[in-house]
């Protein structure tokens, strides 16, 4: 039953193919880490796309607070779904997820496939892609809360989040 | 002496200024607050706004899991400057706050000019503002990391942050 006090709904297919949605088509989003000096929270924005097989994976610069973090404590959140120049963005779709950042070395077989189908999505990151300091983070997601918009709140598992969608 | 692994530029004013016009102009962005369960980072969209006497507010629903989150553990991070529907999104101004957040209580003698700025700024903010779980939380800013797009990084302390724009 569904009270008050209990905003979130049962997880629907509705619920489980929106969350695909914001996934596969999240371009850039904001990661969340914490600090490892301060233990702080910390935002940044950075690029999203797709790895070889799929799943969510982002490019950064190991120069970046956030690489720092990231390599220091693997815990991270994610959130994805940029609402439009139009509309209330607070009504706008989105998802936050818990995930755990596996960064992925240069000498790791399927670096030549990720840097491939990142400069295929992403034609701009060949100015820096080759870059000594950039390297491919892999994001394992654990579990995501997905906000529909005012009162449409769903929590979603592992399972749920992963994209069937072919490279 | 700037180099390679010092990709941070000497704090200037034009730096400040962006970064003032970044907060005062948030209408929105990205909570970061630690999971009192999991220890997670976890980010949320949330509404931004000023208060009373300026500075950077926001209004959240007593039932989100961010809400609880900043009850438990003050520390939290921000992401401002929403990049438009043009452009690429990752060489658009943003700024990444350390924030500490202090929850305004109803009783607080604040919360009626609190409550009217909100209003003025948010004016669809009347289907909710009054309902018993949301509340007022004011953000004091302790130090930001602006990124003015591809190289352009600067680190700001609270006084480089306070804005002295009148309400």
């Amino acid at each position: 039953m569904i009270t008050q006090t209990d905003p979130i709904r049962p997880t629907d297919d509705e619920a489980r193919a929106l969350a695909r949605r914001l996934i596969s088509g999240a371009r850039f989003g904001a990661l969340g880490v914490i600090d490892p000096d301060s233990g702080f929270p910390a935002v940044t924005r950075i690029a999203l796309g797709s790895g070889p097989e799929g799943g969510l994976w982002t490019l950064v610069s190991g120069l970046s607070a956030h690489s720092r973090a990231l390599r220091t404590d693997p815990r991270v959140g994610l959130l994805v779904g940029e609402p439009g120049a139009k509309g209330d963005p607070l009504t706008h779709p989105r998802l936050s997820l818990r995930a755990e950042a596996q960064p992925l070395n240069r000498d790791d077989p399927r670096h030549g496939a990720a840097r491939a189908r990142w400069l295929a999505d992403h034609p701009k990151s060949k100015l820096y892609i080759d870059l000594g300091d950039f390297f491919f983070v892999e994001f394992r997601l654990l579990s995501g809360a997905l906000n529909g918009g005012f009162g449409r709140a769903f929590r979603l598992d592992a399972g749920d989040l992963t994209c069937q969608c072919a490279p």
